[in-house]
């Protein structure tokens, strides 16, 4: 029998990763193309094309296989139509002053990369949504049916489960938990969104340096941070001068913490989950922002909910999460369809 | 054939209003027995006897109908374990200085009113998921598989609906939208639940009424509302002063508005739900609440959502809502089983 692999894919704004994942979720082949070659609106033919041409050499690398499907987790991709709308750092117009509104940017990557696949199942949905169902039929919220991801690198993504389904909402774009306000969204931090206060500007790799600025700027103590200058400024840095009690670092993720749990008592008010599960960069930090995060949360939720929720680290964290999310889209239909027929 | 029906059951504080509903949401015959002569946690036992006794007698004036179940809609009840759990205002211990911890103020609902109706198919849920199960079945969410009710009484409850099921967490107590923060838990308005800060102390009939008396003591208008008393102030009494223009009531609709529709731009970007449904004393201002509230709604929710959603009045609201959402608990289960078995 021929051994049944989905392909996973990540358009990320840099490179675009992808592999052929098994039923257990290893990655038997995988490989990537370059992103930001294909910047703008007109680029983006050339770019599927690109795509295509390199996953049916990476199928046709593995010949005892059957292709079941591919999935895809991309910003700004919706799962009922199947398209990519108005990504922030994807096929942008080349002219800034491009009189086309915005709206207009939309992409039928769906039906698009099927039709260049000789008509293969492809499913796409954005990542923090890929990743929640990758940690679902992969890594620690396997029998879970009421979980939330909260995904922390240059944003914050979150992808939430209720009742064992991904909720998309009635539009497919639910699970924006970055843009809840956490302070006014008249004076707040500016956000990527157009808004202001949202979570994202305190919680995510780019808050937290945000925070380690406004520290630098209220705190006099001295600091190894203050010789780096903003656009250098990684939050990786944050761990490294934590780890040797650099009192802002310390602060900023007391504060990152802070913003986080608070806002993780809302969403366990609303949806009461078994389980936050925290990806990527930021979550990376460990202790760090785990520890004030889960303090602040249990500190301020209502007494029904305390110490009932495991705040988790990724069980596919050191794995292509993204190529394990997207393929994952494709098993978990697979898998669902199987035990109905059965 | 015997015509079916299910008892729907709303506990209240003062009353507890049952009724006999068939599948067209008609309630075919109702009655209630006093909650509050039942006050003390000793009294559970006689108060569930004197209920059971009640719904056997109007069982009884239908003779030629077949009871399908029992479903109940209660303060802090959970549909997991049947049971009530610590509710605030209901059996509460007659001492205030009773050693035993609150926690152990657990009603085993289900089960005893089951035995006392020889073996009844009872189910019980929160009253404001009892609603949006009602709103689902007999009024304005009908076919919808996204929406979220919520019901503006003494607190603020809310049912939250994705992908056609109630979310009720992996505890049975998710939905509690009237306890996200919109203020500092630190300096925040005071809550029932023991919290500062949260929602429902500014958007609720109790919510309204503080935020009036504060605009009462910030404000040097004329108003009429100057000579009601604390305790004899009604919200009702608001939705006459504003329609006399009365510049206290008219602030105090804008200012629960907007704190209502930014909390619901927040909902939305968690859970994208198709409509947002009140229901409720507060609700029935009409207009003077809905205006403002879906203007902040708008001004603040994410490019994507805008000019998405519906705001709506309940389609029950006319009706006893929490006596067709205990009965539609089970009406929904029944009518998914005769679907299944098909």
């Amino acid at each position: 029998m021929m051994k049944k692999l989905a392909m996973g894919i990540d358009i990320g704004g840099t490179n675009t990763a992808f592999g052929l994942v098994d039923e257990d979720g290893n990655v038997v082949a995988e490989s990537k193309i370059s992103t930001d070659q294909f910047k703008f609106f007109d680029d983006y033919k050339p770019y599927i094309e690109t795509l295509a041409a390199a996953l049916k050499d990476l199928i046709a690398s593995q010949p005892d296989c059957e292709l079941i499907g591919v999935g895809v987790g991309a910003p700004n991709a919706n799962i009922h139509s199947g398209r990519i709308e108005t990504p922030a750092n994807l096929w942008r117009f080349e002219d800034p002053a491009d009189p086309r509104p915005e709206g207009i940017r939309v992409f039928n990557f769906v039906d698009d990369l099927s039709k260049l696949l000789g008509g293969a199942k492809v499913m796409i949905t954005n990542d923090a949504n890929a990743a929640a169902i990758g940690e679902m039929v992969f890594g620690n919220a396997r029998g879970m049916k009421d979980f939330a991801m909260v995904t922390l690198g240059t944003g914050l993504g979150s992808g939430i489960v209720c009742n064992g389904e991904m909720v998309y909402g009635h539009d497919g774009f639910a699970g924006e938990f970055g843009h809840i306000a956490v302070e006014s969204r008249a004076t707040g931090r500016q956000c990527g969104c157009g808004r202001r206060g949202c979570l994202e500007t305190h919680v995510s790799a780019t808050g937290i340096k945000r925070t380690a600025f406004e520290l630098m700027a209220t705190m006099t103590c001295e600091s190894e941070l203050r010789s780096i200058p903003f656009d250098k400024f990684e939050a990786k840095m944050l761990s490294d001068a934590a780890a040797k009690n650099d009192p802002i670092a310390l602060e900023a993720f007391e504060r990152t913490g802070k913003v986080l749990g608070l806002a993780l008592a809302d969403l366990m008010a609303i949806t009461s989950p078994e389980a936050i599960i925290l990806f990527g960069g930021l979550a990376n930090a460990g202790d760090y922002i785990l520890r004030p995060t889960y303090r602040y949360m249990e500190e301020n939720q209502m007494t029904v909910f305390k110490g009932k929720v495991k705040l988790l680290m990724s069980g596919i964290q050191d794995k292509n999460v993204a190529i394990l999310g997207g393929a994952a889209l494709i098993w978990k239909q697979h898998l669902e369809a199987v035990i109905e027929n059965y």
